[in-house]
């Protein structure tokens, strides 16, 4: 009964099996190798247009290398208030893009407002050189609060930001999750609804560590390699990251992965609404939920060996708590089941 | 017959093994993992002392990460002209440090020069503002060029730079290699002989990526947590690297895979030093060989299916070339026998 | 009629004549003059302590250097959301401090207010990697909308600051004006009261381009000689700027004008508060109005040659404005009365 | 007898005169009064060309905006290596650039050899991911050695940098002694040579603190004033700035000025020369002589009262030693005189 963190689960025994499979003999270091030109082929076809793809092994650094390709150093990054970018990264977008400003944004269950965005982009009028320059949008799909934006929340977003001339980056540390719930095509969850760059993760969903930075714009794509190397990554031993990639796409295992872990969110979302006392702060549209429960239901969880951590939220008060609850790939329904037993009292 | 370099090599099935020993259930995140708690007291033992442990993806980001801890933006870092730091990170330690500036120093053997270091230090008077301020001084171990510095030559470069208020950083890409011509402990062949931190390199040697930043001076530490995060290097499923790192450690692994790397060298360096018309340029100490081949003999070499690099030196013309030729442990006798068949012609 | 900005105004006579009374001859460069070593003396009996003294010739340069002297790139400064360092310098403190990240804060007439300063740190716990950590607290006095902190309200958050662990910064950019107001003697005002470093301003009150950051702590000071080099901010012919420094020191000339733009300032607020359907947003304690007036009154005003900046507030409507009002060391009581008639319809 | 250096020297009576005169009244602030909108059009004039000027207050400033506008963050820098941006600004063109590489060049007289800046190039090879990219060449006319280049010798070395790819930046600290002694117009010695951006220097030739970037291809210039405002360089009463510009432009001021420090160091040189024991190392062109005197003469100078830096070069001892010896606008031809006599003994 883990549940703080998809990343607290380990790797899709398909994902492991790769690293063995590509291991025999040598290769081209530094992504030159078979494996990882296959990639871009395989990624290609996903998005059904040819896209640059650079693997990398965390979340933080595809984030940050795509918006430093977006923004100058005195550029700002429109993001949510929750944003991983602007909350979780100690910075990165900040060391990466030379010191660009995070400009943070409201909006209810982490998506942001497009009213917000505009507000924002007012307060920066183009041309005045006392206030950064909005350089690019971020969105995060899923959202920071389990929420899934449809494509035409993101074009209106969209709409907004390029009227300014911004570009548009998806944080997409949990796009399998969102992509598993929307039902459409990879295409018309990014590029066709106005999306720049995203950062594809696959940690969170069964990886050992690998994540890509994904340009849709090809003109975007020319300084990343640079980026990417001067960063400290570009692995030598490439291959081992684009395979595990590889096997994330093989076969739809990506997407039966997240189908997975959000039907056990959605179990346990079900289970939990179904308790008196208990608020869902947001409608769980991906595999995190954020429900305030009654302090002595979560002294008997934790008692029980339930795992999670605590995720204040105003409101909170010495009855009733907050908890942010996650679920992976590795999930089980007996879990499910066995949280919810003890959650009932 | 691929002799391009260690790192197109694959991973050494002990420490694939590792991944999957350490795969099962669910774990702490982001460091907090059992295996990476354990890693800490391992080099502790290793090193015959309690170290601060940093794993890392890449050798690139090993060096960023512990030369930015020992700089300030305005500082220098001493190295030499063939440094690895310095030609071929993409100004990795530049972004890092936010910009401090290379000092390239000449010396035999990519091993530095006590007189060259000392004249940079002059030309860097302490105090004057005008100057950036040398502020560490970077030893490569194995050298750039496969040589191997003693104990001896390290302490007259350290004494040289604490004289001046320098702290000393070894790039430990190819340690192992090192360590097993030397025959010495690995605290002998660092803090002993004045390292204050290390890139402790894995990846060329057998990891598919791990490498680590080895502290021994507790007080340089201190931000490195944050400086890791902050450049992206931090992964949330960190003991996938740490298990790569505590296999390479186990019984003698490491000094194992490079001593036969090192053995393969050797043999191929004595063969080819017994062949007509060649020219070693440096005595090969670990599981490099820099050698000058007559032309045909490399068209003869790479028409048989020996791969190397080219590696132009000052001297080579139309009838002789300078090549690179690196063994890892992967290489086989059978290999380096056939190549030196080649080369004889 | 010109109210756009103190720094519309020209040069106290003082100060010009200063210029050409160190002009002759010659005198050593970057600093190491007799003008600026006599330039500390004078600070350091100012302040009633023995400071450190690097001038510069903007507010921007003063406030980015002492920030960066205070944050690691991965720290966080806090600071009024209104804040100059945060809104009209286009990025300088992330430029400068390599990446930090500016927190901002709420409260009344742009003075912090502790309680948010006190949530703001507890969203950023200490020694947590995901989180930038705070380093710094900046206040700005007098205020971004012309109020003044009082030397406890002062207390109050350096109290807070420090139990965190942060050095606090003072955006002096009118200190004069604020001076004037709160009658106590520098000292009083700045350390006496937790103040660790400050941008101490004299552009905006009679020099041409002055300003120097006031070190109280000398430990913070040592790389700020290198920061400031580095930053293209040592004058070669330093004294011309010293000499600015030096003149609005003597004889309390700095105090006598700041004073002077202060009374005109309370002139027309007097004059503003007596008018109908006008609304001073703050109570203005310096050199700064914020009023909202009639939109016929405005035009009126406009038309009558009257200068001023618009400065929407939430509220203003078609019927009325916000605009700023600020007088110098140079406004003339002819100025003020006449605007008040024009505003009086 | 000062010649420690040009800046060592006040200002021109003109320059300064020119400060009152536009003291009087209110004027737009950060460059949009009249004085700087009347700059720009006296240098395209001056230029032959519509230009871009962004006025600063230091060579160094300049210098390090020009190059960042040049180079991205994985750029190298090209320069001699004796440049005052890669020797005496402290790691400015790194700060400012986000830590872009200088590459540093041999060549006499402080010119680059075009065949050092061929064999640089060719070792920093297009699109290979681990090195730094050669992003832009800068050139310092006058040269840090007093010499000049003739037009020719920059277009050799711009072709070969264009042929790269690469930009072209002067350092034109002492550009108007260069011009004084070329008899050429500022166009031919400067875009017309293929020179895209430079930093024009008045500081050293006569003005209190002002500098210029001037750019020549406005497609560099889009993002400098946010570079500059970032830097805290836009001078909020830019027009006593600018007006140091104006009346250096004006009537020729500045050549004259030049004119006269290289006669005086012409003057000089010819003395010296005509001197027993001494050797001038580079033909001065410009208003430094570099030079190595016996040491006794040395004593007698300094116990005479003459100033000047030691310049150590290769080849002195305990016999001769080499110093530097600038004149500026104000010398004196008696101190010329004086110091000969000195001199002679």
């Amino acid at each position: 009964m883990d549940f703080t963190s998809d990343n607290a689960a380990g790797a899709a025994p398909e994902i492991l099996a790769a690293l063995s499979r590509v291991n025999a003999g040598t290769e081209a270091s530094y992504g030159n190798d078979a494996v990882t030109v296959g990639l871009v082929r395989r990624f290609s076809e996903v998005f059904e247009r040819e896209v640059a793809v650079y693997p990398v092994v965390t979340g933080t650094a595809a984030n940050a290398l795509a918006l430093a390709a977006l923004t100058p150093p005195h550029g700002a990054v429109m993001c949510h208030e929750l944003a991983h970018v602007h909350v979780d990264e100690c910075g990165a977008p900040e060391m990466f893009s030379g010191g660009a400003k995070l400009v943070p944004l409201s909006g209810a269950s982490a998506r942001i407002e497009p009213a917000a965005l505009e507000a924002a982009l007012a307060a920066l009028p183009a041309g005045v050189v006392h206030h950064v320059q909005p350089a690019a949008l971020t969105l995060t799909q899923s959202t920071e609060l389990g929420a899934v934006y449809t494509p035409d929340e993101i074009r209106a977003l969209v709409e907004i930001a390029r009227g300014r001339g911004l570009r548009v980056h998806m944080d997409g540390a949990r796009f399998a999750n969102a992509l598993a719930t929307l039902g459409l095509s990879p295409a018309e969850a990014t590029w066709k609804a106005g999306i720049d760059i995203m950062s594809f993760g696959a940690t969170k969903n069964g990886a050992l560590a690998a994540e890509a930075v994904i340009v849709f714009d090809p003109a975007l794509a020319r300084d990343l390699a640079f980026r990417r190397k001067r960063a400290g990554h570009l692995l030598s031993k490439m291959r081992f990251v684009s395979a595990q990639l590889e096997a994330y796409l093989e076969d739809g295992l990506w997407l039966r992965l997240a189908a997975h872990a959000n039907a056990m969110t959605g179990r346990l979302a079900a289970g939990l609404a179904a308790l008196p006392d208990t608020t869902l702060h947001v409608e769980p549209q991906a595999n995190e939920i954020f429900v305030r429960l009654q302090t002595n239901a979560i002294a008997r969880l934790r008692k029980g060996g339930a795992r999670f951590h605590p995720w204040p939220m105003p409101g909170d008060d010495a009855q009733a708590r907050t908890v942010r609850l996650v679920t992976s790939f590795q999930s089980q329904q007996s879990e499910i089941d066995a949280f919810l037993t003890l959650a009932a009292g």
